[in-house]
């Protein structure tokens, strides 16, 4: 009953996320959610674009939510945006 | 009765955009939309993000879309990952 399973994006490249994504989905999850923070972020749209529109055209965004997050750095405290893309099946 | 606002996120620092959608929003927009595509995806949350937690505590992201656009280069057509963040006051 995983159906709230996470691919977070890093720096490696799209492809490597996009196999990622599509693994879970063919894996049968109903829901996948691609989380980011900071420049990465770029990347995780470009990953939900490319799953949706060239491997898994019943796929929808479900829901996209962007928030700020404190990360603890060598000068103190810094503010980091993140995204979550949540990828799930159309409803029919 | 402008209200859909459009501030495009280009390459300048952050805080020259955060100025651009504050002022639209102390000019009476209703709304605004901050649209960007490819690496400037990140720089449009860092924005929203800014706008929202340092400058107007009364708006709330109404909508994220993201989409896939056809550009044309040098190398012929080449797809772009491009989003739409909608900022609009709270509904009370």
């Amino acid at each position: 009953m995983e159906n709230d399973d996470v691919v977070y994006i890093g720096n490696k490249p799209v492809m490597n996320y996009v196999l990622a994504v599509v693994t879970q989905f063919n894996n049968g999850a109903e829901q996948v959610i691609i989380k980011s923070r900071g420049r990465a972020i770029s990347r995780a749209v470009d990953v939900a674009e490319v799953v949706r529109n060239r491997f898994l055209n019943d796929l929808e965004v479900k829901d996209i939510v962007i928030s700020t997050e404190k990360i603890a750095s060598e000068r103190g405290e810094t503010n980091v945006s993140s995204m979550e893309i949540s990828l799930g099946k159309k409803s029919k």
